[in-house]
């Protein structure tokens, strides 16, 4: 284990999940193998009783169908492949090729799962990890996924009615700086966008927001009327 | 239970993960509760021996500070919340409050860890659930993070290289159609914006790349010159 090994366990969520001393004894045992590019590092049924962490170059995963090959997805260095798999005990449900030259650490799955077999309180911490984990990605895709200001705070206008046109009047669910913040904006940002709405039909008096036409206000924000809104609601 | 419920179950996370017979029968046994704007669901401190399920309205989960309020995440419905201190069993980290009229379930995280620990094989299936939630989430926020297709393939370039200014030449570590796969694209939809790259002075030569000025193509891509991305590399 190097400098770097530790960075690298510090970012695939496996290993976050696991606590640091569990990820460390985890790859302390195992020592990488070098794999030339083309070289398959697991077969598609083949029985899950490992998986894998990429210290350096590509691997990626893929199906062989009828169609030909379906790449699945594509890991660089740092991540961990074939985890799922492993947890379930049962069979890769796809291959995984080096792409480049690539150094993988394959590590014992069997092993790791006796570990918290004799540990639920580790299992229970690593679910409690991954939950917290997604509930942070979910709410970065929220406000990716909306692009400007104004768009995100329409978005969530939106999400407030279920009328798809014509003109309505909501009342706003919970005070302003709250909504500002579920949004990830700062009150002054969400003030300032708010204005901007005005120019698409949307007044605001105290805790009501009247929107001139659902409609139009709809394909500002590139939202199909009546469709959910994550968020907004 | 009603098919509201149930679409409900199959979005939250963790009701996903713990598939969906468990996922009935944790919130079958329980009825909500009815909460006013204002009142809290559970106090920072308290034991987390529950975990809820938000079946209408908002809540905002906070941290009482020194300086005012924190707010933590806000909920609204078809979330859960609480989870994460629940499995580890220990006290909540936060305060939970309903900050509009709201429908709450609380469910008995005791009984919840007690199924798992009496079926191992659904906490590990629950675990590679979660684990491959995750890297999908992981790769979608990569792509949404990056811009438009000429920028992605900017910072995925700018990834194979250490250097911060002037020009390099850069081997492609796999194939174009990988690499396409890889940032979510076509290989035409790559190949195109790899030809509005020239003006940004990329040349490509089969395997090769030449970068003209890495400094002018990492402000093209809004990147940091040396910095790590998680897109590319």
């Amino acid at each position: 284990m190097t400098a770097d090994h530790d960075t690298f366990l510090s970012r695939a969520p496996l290993f976050v999940a696991m606590g640091p001393e569990l990820a460390r004894s985890t790859v302390q045992k195992h020592t990488p193998r070098f794999y030339e590019r083309g070289e398959e590092i697991f077969c598609e049924g083949e029985a899950a009783d490992s998986f894998f962490f990429l210290i350096e170059g590509w691997v990626k995963v893929f199906r062989r169908g009828d169609e030909g090959e379906q790449v699945v997805a594509i890991f660089s260095a740092g991540d961990t492949f074939g985890e799922a798999a492993m947890f379930v005990g049962g069979h890769y449900p796809a291959s995984a090729q080096a792409v480049s030259p690539a150094r993988v650490l394959q590590i014992d799955g069997a092993a790791l799962r006796r570990v918290l077999l004799e540990n639920p309180q580790v299992a229970f911490s690593m679910l409690a990890s991954f939950s917290d984990h997604l509930k942070h990605l979910v709410a970065q895709i929220d406000r990716l996924k909306a692009r400007s200001d104004a768009e995100r705070i329409a978005d969530f206008l939106l999400a407030q009615t279920k009328e798809t046109s014509g003109a309505v009047t909501i009342a706003l669910p919970y005070e302003k700086p709250l909504i500002a913040s579920r949004l990830g904006m700062k009150p002054e940002t969400f003030s300032r966008a708010l204005v901007r709405l005005r120019d698409h039909g949307v007044k605001v008096c105290r805790d009501d927001v009247l929107i001139n036409d659902v409609g139009a206000l709809s394909r500002f924000a590139a939202r199909p009327p009546g469709a959910e809104a994550r968020s907004g609601g």
